[in-house]
């Protein structure tokens, strides 16, 4: 396995066959599985083989729980009233940037961290995240996304004390770049609690932030 | 003179003695001067020769009231405590902003428009921005002078209702390539009352926020 | 609403749905809608929800007076012959750059400002523009829309003493590079009344030069 | 204060006064002094006004304990033989890379944080990196610090299964493009563990690690 | 001919009759023939008229041994354990950089060198490299494929003392600009031995390793 | 000689030594010398072993007569008045562009073609080149130099019907790019007639004048 | 009209509508006509309305002799073999290339200039272009026409003492960047004798070749 | 070692004691040893510890053969009249490419290869290279230093049937950005014998060489 997970398939160019193969062999040595990059038709035959597989597609995920199931965790998206924080959040500027937010929720999902949603705080209606603040400050993590300008990480990391993963999407027009643009904004934040990932890199986002959440277990990994 | 405004010497690459041929043709027309990127040697030379012009070594300038001194203004730098609000404002993110936003001053000087400076309300510290809010938004005109990720305009855009001048500069380092980032989030920000312009170009935001001042006087230009 | 206009719906990666619920909300809320980048397909259906909606094909907008009507306006598209120069004038430099201009006007009609449009001005025919610069200095704010080598803002802000909002196209081929020619161009622009908006931008420019028109109401804005 | 450390100067283009400044406000409230991107003569002034402050002059940095103590901490920088791994580990690929290596110890000993250089394990000595491997993995975050190709971060994070926040360096020639090779490469790492910050921010790095060994203190910050 | 070699077609735009033409007047003339990029259905217009011809989907070629047989070379794909090592291996970072592999065996077969395919031994799962470091040592040049990082080259090229041409491939996402970002880590190999080619660019790869494996033979070409 | 004229010396890099050893050679031949980017202490060395030679000290360049002096020319710089307009006019829009329409000038002068300059004609005061429209109709070649958004081509290519050739300087800030702006802007000119060449290349753009004058001499060069 | 030729229709994004309506008034006016970047369907929708005219697929031009006839012109693509070598050439690097220069014979075609062919001549096989040199020497301007590496004009530009203009193409893959590192090539050509057009602009360098070729006729042009 | 050669320092930062600390190990293990990147006053600290080291000015190198001597060998730099051609050629396009062509001989000295060097054949003066072809032809690898446009290797790579290595240098002005339009050309040369390393990489090259003469002696290496 990789870096203490069970390994994770990137689906880009790959068969269903190919998928199903890697599934069964990480089922029968009793790990989750997660696969991601996953166009509609294949998870469809992916599905078939896996009928409890949990496919998201907004995410473009499929996850299939261990069998001994210590990883069952299903991410908030409708909102916390009456919940306690978990303790990851993610966060999106825009309704555009919701496919990497989503990737990233179920990927903290198969690695058994709780987490939450929360849309379209983007800073062009500040009102909006200034109410979210209390709740922020609250998590041990945050994931934020965004595309345009990538100015909310910024805004966000300078709200709170904890690390923030910085998201950026092509989510854009003209010299938005595919996504450029929001990633060097990141890049170049004055919230110094920044960490950034490659673009619509929901995935790594939410690997990363499940690492943290652990207390690393000493040792070499095997593979 | 052009666009209604005298002319205005750029003076990168010009001898003091270039400069000083320039103001004296528009001093004998009745015409106020103002010289751009002007090193401080070459400042000392044109002072000697205008002893009322009014250089600021921070801005680069050097500006000289017109005889019929219709225009004299001078800018708020020291807090805006017990003052009326200007027609313009000029945000800094940080203090290495300064050298941009007071050209941009010195340039509504010597326009005639009232001007104020509000500095060090960057993005990473949020309640400092939240302080001016209110005071910001009884401006006419806000011209936003931010480097790294360039967030403030789309930030300050946000909360106001009025038309917001964003000013890149050439602040950072690594992937701030010279100011270029700044640009680009400025150009794709999410707030649409953000208009861009150059990196570093101080001159060009106090312009045109003089012009959007002004009822435009009908007919076309002499020059 | 944000910056005393109603909020706007950007179109991209929405549903008809979508856009039908933020309108309904809108009307009940007494305000005019305007959405933008819509396709043909989308804007028949929304069509179907609001009947007397505007559809623009070649601005790809969708704008709706609000039940008050304060702001009715129609763009004049057909010359400005018999005509009082309007308060905004949108300028193209070719034929292809007609969508951007046509989402400028829309906006400048959803925001209640009157405006005309002067098509295919372009440098490379000079005649053409020079018949224009009279009608052109009698405008307040001029918005100006090119493509491929983006020298037309700069031509024209030399002869105007307005504001000129420039808004560079992602039309040409070779290096024009999707627009970015034109931006750069636009950004080093030798004329200082030239503001930048992103690539494609109509939207922003309509939005800018609307509220530079308008005094600036005092108070920080609700949301 | 920020993030809930005290807010840390960035020296470039302040005067020895500002800095001084900074430090004496500090000293008052009880916070423990970091400012980053000191040059030499400006450390000079600074170690006279606080004979007791540490300046590093390879990190280019200057911290003063906060005269409560508690954060007291001497990063190890000559092996670890005969030592226990300290919860974060800075590995650099050469001896070029120490400055921003050296920045990122600094800032982990003024955060309070236990932590170790290990320099020189390039991928061009493979044999080097194999005998760090058990070393670095009962590490709780790993810094890695390269220029050039950038590919240590995506070997070192192939090894591990913590968190590893990649710094790349303007170390280089010809198609290093002053670190950003180094950068894209480790954007594109294929390992999921892999967070990156700007081109030399070892100060990034070192506040991010020391955040993520925090459990992050809930409720919103105060400044 | 070109370089001492038969030419090659590069299929690109070209119609299947052009291609087949090239083949007749090269089996005339008595050589090998070698087609690359070449679409499904053009290729099987070309077996039509060639049944003896190889058609590789993957890397997408056609070749045809030459009447005198002299070069035929079947590349070794289904592993190498109980064959000695050939003189070129073949080595790529993931399933997805197939495509370059392929073409650069294909290459290699029709220039009558003997080599093999080593596949997914990418630097994030290290532990499947340490395995092949004997077997890789044995051969007079390897070939390393990859995409994403492009950071395979330099681990390899750190363990072997033979010349390693590394082939970047357009396999990734956001930042790996299609292959830009492999293309770069390889220039900046800190391994010495590694020579670059260009994006996708198996076909030079093969051809440039059979070139070192002759003793090039003196005299001026004749073409 | 290449070209019909006499070789060409590259100052960059070289020693006065070499220069003066390519001179002595092609005096020896009976050519006219040339070189260009010539510092002002080599211009010295040059002219100590050369009484005879021109250096233009903006240019920084040294041209020397054949013995044979059919190309004696002086480019006139001071104005037209009362001058027949020569063949090629080289036109800057700016005075910052001097140099390189200086070395576009002097290579004019050496390969004997009767030229002129027209300074400061830039497009921000478009009535000064309204004023040159004649003049410049009557020239069989004209060279527009200019920087900044490099718009001056397209809009004197725009009035005239004879070949013009674009020189793009490093004139500008911020995004100018050293010149890349204008160069981007002159390769998508509308105007059909303007040709480009590399940034500040003013002999290049001087050289393919004097060529476009004459008659091309039949038969392959020697050299 | 424009440049002394009657003004030409750029198809791209043009109905077949606009581009008939534009030839008769051109017709009308007893011009000849020029339409580039015309689609199959296009071209053969307006054939139907002017059935002389010639549509040239691979050029994507539709030309059409003014009824005076003085621009009849026919350029030689089937070799020169007998015929005496005409004032224009246009050579390509391979047989990618071939639509940019069916565009510039095309437009020189129209615009009445003598031209022929020459085909696949690249840098890598040096003979063929040998056997071409004392053919191109005799010709008064050469087109060249190359994508990848652009080599083709500096080596041709070395063989000739006329003017060569480049044209890049966007035939190549991976680093050749749709053209423009054949286009930097070109621009940094150490021959001296070449000027540069656009990506693919065959259109430009006709025109440009066709206006060599005249004397420029003195006077300000109408239109 | 690495590779089968003792390890090179590169000089760029290190201190002349780092340097001699490194070869007196190498010097008790018995290896040549070579340094790169060396300043001239680094150079001369170095030669004061060891009086028989090689110190070349141009390549800005230092080499010591090893004690046993099997490694002693001296570039042909004055012509090759009367001298039996060597393995490696290294040919320069203008005289400023020199730096990176001595670093390459330098290089294969200390790696026992033998080696010449032919300059100042760049494409502008095509029978200077054709003079040479013969010559090259005998070479087993040739390679070629070029800056500019860069097509000296695609020139060179046609007409010969060896491995060519191809040495972008940062010569030229405007848009060569620093040897990056050379790479790029060498990246896409059509000739498929030619490989590319990184700008200036004058080392690499003739490392590259080196190894490509030998054959590779099996089994893993030792460091
Ligand atoms: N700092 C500046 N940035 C951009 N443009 C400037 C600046 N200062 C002056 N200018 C413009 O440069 C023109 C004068 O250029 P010059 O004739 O070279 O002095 C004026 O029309 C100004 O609009
Ligand atoms: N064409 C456009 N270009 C840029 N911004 C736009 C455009 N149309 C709408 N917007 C902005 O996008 C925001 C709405 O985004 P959304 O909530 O995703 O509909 C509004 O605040 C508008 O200012
Ligand atoms: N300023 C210049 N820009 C570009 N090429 C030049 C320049 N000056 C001279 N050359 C060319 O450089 C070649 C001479 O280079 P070199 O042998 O290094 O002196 C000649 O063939 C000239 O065409
Ligand atoms: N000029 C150079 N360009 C690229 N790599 C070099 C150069 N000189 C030495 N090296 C490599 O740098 C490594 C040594 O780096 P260092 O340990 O920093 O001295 C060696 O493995 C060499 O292969
Ligand atoms: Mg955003
Ligand atoms: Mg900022
Ligand atoms: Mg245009
Ligand atoms: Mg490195
Ligand atoms: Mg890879
Ligand atoms: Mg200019
Ligand atoms: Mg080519
Ligand atoms: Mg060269």
């Amino acid at each position: 396995d990789r870096c203490g997970y069970p390994e994770v398939v990137y689906g880009e160019g790959k068969t269903p066959e190919q998928i199903i193969e890697v599934f069964r062999a990480q089922q029968a040595a009793g790990q989750a599985c997660l696969a991601t990059r996953i166009s509609a038709p294949h998870a469809e035959a992916v599905l078939a083989a896996f009928p409890h597989a949990v496919h998201h597609p907004v995410a473009r995920t499929i996850r299939l729980t261990s069998p001994s199931s210590r990883l069952a965790v299903t991410p908030l998206r409708d909102g916390l009233e009456g919940h306690k924080t978990p303790a990851v959040l993610v966060v999106t500027a825009g309704s555009s940037d919701r496919p990497a937010a989503e990737e990233a929720l179920e990927t903290l999902a198969w690695a058994g961290a709780e987490c939450a949603l929360i849309t379209d705080v983007g800073v062009a209606g500040p009102q909006r995240l200034l109410k979210q603040v209390d709740r922020l400050s609250e998590a041990r993590v945050v994931i934020v996304v965004a595309g345009m300008e990538g100015a909310l990480p910024s805004v966000v990391g300078g709200w709170l004390s904890c690390p923030v993963i910085a998201v950026p999407t092509s989510v854009g027009y003209g010299t938005s770049f595919g996504g450029l643009t929001a990633l060097l904004g990141m890049l170049n934040s004055c919230a110094a609690n920044v960490a950034v990932v490659n673009i619509d890199a929901g995935f790594k986002a939410g690997y990363l932030a499940a690492l943290m959440l652990r207390s690393a277990s000493p040792g070499p990994q095997e593979s």
